[in-house]
């Protein structure tokens, strides 16, 4: 990103603020751990639309610098698995980046096809969200907090809800755009 | 693109607010899932119409940065699985950017070219809808949501209806060009 | 494409108008799909047109970035089959591109040099097309598109007729430059 | 070409009207095709003449970017074939370029040298012909349009003819040259 | 970071002021050791919200350098062992950075990809760590001192509490922004 | 050639003139073609004398850009074989460029050394000579052209003089030399 | 580091003289050396310490420039022994540059991981350290003669003692930051 | 050569001029060619002199770009043969070029390393001489021309004679500098 | 170093006097020879001292430009020998540089990580004095002069004592900065 | 020699004439040639005093672009052949240069070390003088002209004396230098 | 070196006059040459010596550009010969340099460490011999010169005294240094 250019200071202190923020209960998702209990975690999805809230749809950019296959096993029965680590760093509209891992697996899936790709975009989403999480507690880093969690476990969790008022409609069902981009 | 150029407020408050609308059902189809539920997801040539509608159809850029052909399988009964890895990045005129993956394969093909071909090219528009997912909800990110889709599923799909007025004519059937491009 | 410019506002109307017209009948073609049924197409020398026609004969500049060939059989019978595939970038004046890839294939030619360059040939004029579809409906995007292909059949479907009057002619047998270029 | 510079409008209405144009008569060749019906083309000379009308002698570079010897086989009773394909980029002066494939094949060759010798230079021939039909008609883009050979194949096809009065001769027989270059 | 820029005169008292502190109680964290005495250490994501608090959330850059897999075991019972070394680089506002390496390993886990995942990923929070130290006190340095750990390991250890005051929530429950970034 | 400079108006209508012309009697050979029939060609040395009196003897400028050993073949009563490929690029003084392969072959020498010589040296020769033809008529083009050889077969052939009175001559001979070049 | 800058006469000054004492007795470790006799080092931790004192937090770089495993052994009874050397460079603020190396072992470890991890990390440490040392006597290189070593052996060791006052607290105990970094 | 510069006016009319005259008797010599007839041609050193008249002793410079040897050949008697292939570009003060290959053998040779010195350097010498032919007829083109080498043929050859006059001295027989080179 | 800039007149007296001496006793050590005699040397940190005096400590830089195990030896009774050449190139503030070779050697280890971190530091240091040593006879091209060896070997050795009074000392045991570095 | 300068038209005037000159006798020396005849040279060390006295000994600069080792052969005897080509550059100080290789053996010789030792520097002083010739007679050119050879060959051949009065003195046996450097 | 300046006129005169100057006796070794003859050469330490008068301690540069192992042999009573080559290149202050290579051997020695040292520290030290003498007698090309060799040798080999009064000393016992260097 050439051309970076230095944050105002207005947009500064709003992205701070912002950043050191805990995420709230309504961004937050439950799976079994690996030990059986709950794990709480954020979807992709909702990292992504955070930190397009938050740095804007055209404020950070993602590189995959590596995709590394660490292996392919074929059980016996004709059952395959694959992991896949990929590395992603993220860069600010300032030029600041962060880079980490993400790591994604199939484990015994019938169709060698299905397990490449499900491993492959797990782990670039998973990426995607341990890389954003270096900014900032609202973009994840809030998660690896015991207090945070054990709090946030005892507020009630709401539920965006869905509201067709704000939806992109084709301009046979309503007129959109007014002034070209340039 | 080392021409990029920021974007003006008005611009960038456009395409904001429409990068953040989820989609009408308009733009939606379905396919049954692997678990034969119905799956819902935004065909490739509608991601790219709704592209060129907020970016402006010089307003974003694609890079094949990487093809990996995972694997080439032949059954004994001479059947072909091809298995495709295609990355992508997609930037916009201001040098922002996003990189993600997409898979395609074919299956038991009896053309060993039609599963390479089927498999490369469905990986790279699957590559392109995952890229554009990330610049917001009306480029895809909506679909990951469940109460959009809860909500969106609800509502009556209407169809985008064809309308022969605004083809594009050759110079024997209408006028079309007046000034040259310089 | 270093001396990219970017366009002016006049040219960027009429292109982007121009993009987002569906394709009048007199462009289109119909083969045999691979499930019997009519596959409606536009031809390369059609989608070259068009680009010429939008764009400008010095409008837009291609790249092959990628020949791979995929495989190379010969069959017991001494027949060959070559599947290819090419990656293409087309770029515009500006500098904003697109990146796709077409596949080429020849089954059981009894030449292995028709083969070859059957499948090379046809790998190129495919990914151009492909790539040139990102630019809009005119260029091939509208074709995947269902209600288009059902309201556009219905429609008749004109030839475009040669007419001797504008072709380019020899000197002795018309006179046909004054000023040289610089 | 680094000291690439934009057509001025007078050029680019030019050469836009003349690439718009369809081939003369007397532009046109014929061989057996494959399918043994006759097929039009235009000579590689001719091509090479008409884009040096059309862009000047200096108007247009030419790039061997890519040549693979696809296959050398050697029949049991010493007949040698070759098949070589060539990728050639063609840029005008104002940065703008194409590129793609030509093919060339020599079958049953005797001599292991005249095959080879062929086959390349068929190839580079083949390539030039099909990069410079991106620029538009008058440089074979017309060939590939079933309405135009029709009308075309109607029409008297005139022979150019030779005259001996614009000869490039010897200071011995025909002062040429005035002023050196500089 | 090309865009570097110094510090001013105040930023940089105030840095190196934070810097030479050491860690309070309330950010340590404690482990068995190797030699079953409890081991003193600092979490990643502490260290990563006391950097986000020093230099900033735009004021560290971190680059994943290398990554090796030292080994990749399976004992006879299909246990996998995996030891990975990654090296990061942590680069300040300024252009100043440091290098370090960090490790992860799992031992004797029955699933492959979750050695894999679990090794890589400890990789990168133990380099960051590791690299962080090198700036000063209240990035780790301090816990390599043996004074300064029997001093903090007789005061109190106090929790951070949770706080709902201070969460980030969507916009459905509470009013978070309102001008957007440039 | 950085330092290249666009032609004055003078120069190239002067070029393009002498480059449309065909090639007068006196600067064309004949051998042998493959079929018995006569094949006209010009000489090497005549191609580069054109060259040197069009755009002057510093105007053009060759770069070998690859050189290949297609085979080198021995027979069983050692006998040698080769054929080389040469590629040549030639660039006017503007920076205009054409490439283009030529091939050599001696077959059946009894010295491997002069078959490599003459493989190679012819190559670098008749590569020089089809490059050159794309520039224009009097560079070669013409050659390829039915009417022209028809019609020039049926002129006197004079052939160009010695004449003694331009000879270079040594200071002993002949005073040459006045102001030195700087 | 392209912005270096040079330093003011005062900042030079200073650092001389500080670089050129030699370390208080608080600053020593012992440790048995190979011959069973004491060898006085100086910690990692208090290297880094000093050398954020007289160059600051961000006067100094490390580059980790190579790492190499010398060897890996496995004994008879399945112990791991593994040798690695580091090659850092440190560069201050003024672009001037260090290099050295520095090395880590472990012998007849249980663990392979373990033995990696010692190895590397004591190799980095030691690296750093080594070059360091360059810059001068605070900086270690006053461990290397003899007569300091006796002289400062007689001297009383004193203990840097720990103090609360001075200690990184979070905001819930202590209010620690009012303006922000830019 | 990045220093190049354009010739003046001046310079060029005087290199043009002598550039394409033939050259005199007194430059040629013999020697049996391989059908036995005598084949006239110009020493490497008499090339070298003749461009240092031309160009200037600073005007041209020679690069090896590259060295092949094609065969290293051992007999039964343990003669040796060695086939090298030289190509040489040589550049003018204006950035002009031209390359060529030259060749050079030794067959049958009793030491390998005189073959392998004959056959390098008999290949440089020649390259050089292919190369400076393409700069004109007093540079070598002119001994490819069958009139001109009939007509010389039947001129007197002079021989340049010696002359003491002029030789270079060292100061202890002639004082020859005053001004030293700056 | 790019920041290189030129010595003051003032500078470059200084540095040339002090480098033109010889080195004073109290600089010099001694060991035994390869032939038993002893040979007299300086050691590593003595010359980094006399760099540091001369040229400051930011005055020379130090580049390990390349490191190369020669040889791993194992006997018989399992000891281990290492020999290792390092090459060092110092430079200068105002860029001029040297460059040379040391080695590091270890006979009969029984520990193989020993012998490599012998070997290789030793090759570091010797390199490091070997490069100094071309900057003039204080930094060590004195030591292969044999009258100043006899000289200075007949003079007294004092011996540089040790004083306590300029140690650098912890914040708690003596203040020793007042203003920060910028 | 990107710092490289034109000449004055003063230097290039004297160069031009010094370079003109052939050599005097007391520049020759001589050895029995391949044939048993008598060949004369020029040393290595006498060219490069030309060369210094004609461009100073700032004024020519020496790359060697490539070393060969052709051949290493040993004979039953343990006599070893070494054969080794080396190719030089030499650049003047206006940037122009002239390449060529230089070629070194030693035949039979006990000691492989010394064979590779002249082998070597043989070729680089052959190299240096065959390189030298390009620039003109009185650097090595006329060596190859038989009329020079047969003149010179008749003069008589006087010794150039020794002369104690211009020796470079150390300081104490005579005063040398008075102004610095810079 | 890209600060490279160039000389002054004065700089100039005085370097090219102490270049020219043949060495005086007391810079003289010798030692038996290969023929059994004594060999008169010049020390590695007082060619440095005469290069740091001449050029300035800062004047010249050196950079080891490539180092060779030769041979490595062992003989079979376990004695190592070592060969060994480097290039090396010494650039002046002005950007001018030269280029030469330098041998080193060991022949049977019992150590191999030792073995390779030797030969590597020679290789260095002659090449560095071999490259200064391009630029002129004093610097060793005087030393290729028989009558001067003859001359020198009836001329008395004064030795260089040992002096005290201008020793480099510590602190302690002379102060040496008032201004710090900048």
């Amino acid at each position: 990103m050439s051309n970076s250019k230095q944050f105002t200071e207005e947009e500064w202190q709003r992205m701070s603020k912002e950043l050191e923020k805990q995420l709230g209960p309504e961004y937050l998702a439950q799976r079994p751990g690996p030990s059986g209990r709950p794990l709480t975690y954020i979807e992709g999805k909702t990292a992504i639309n955070i930190a397009n809230d938050i740095f804007g749809f055209n404020g950070w950019s993602t590189d995959i610098k590596d995709t590394t296959i660490d292996f392919v096993d074929v059980s016996d029965d004709q059952k395959y698995s694959v992991g896949v680590s990929v590395t992603i760093r993220i860069t600010l509209r300032d030029g600041s980046y962060h880079e980490d891992m993400g790591y994604g697996t199939d484990q015994n899936s019938k169709s060698k096809g299905a397990a490449f790709e499900k491993a492959r975009k797990q782990a670039v989403t998973d990426a995607t969200k341990r890389t954003l999480r270096y900014f900032g507690n609202s973009l994840g880093n809030c998660l690896y907090d015991n207090p945070y969690l054990n709090g946030i476990g005892k507020m009630a969790k709401p539920t965006i809800k869905f509201t067709a008022k704000n939806l992109y409609r084709h301009d046979q069902f309503e007129t959109k755009k007014t002034s070209p981009p340039k």
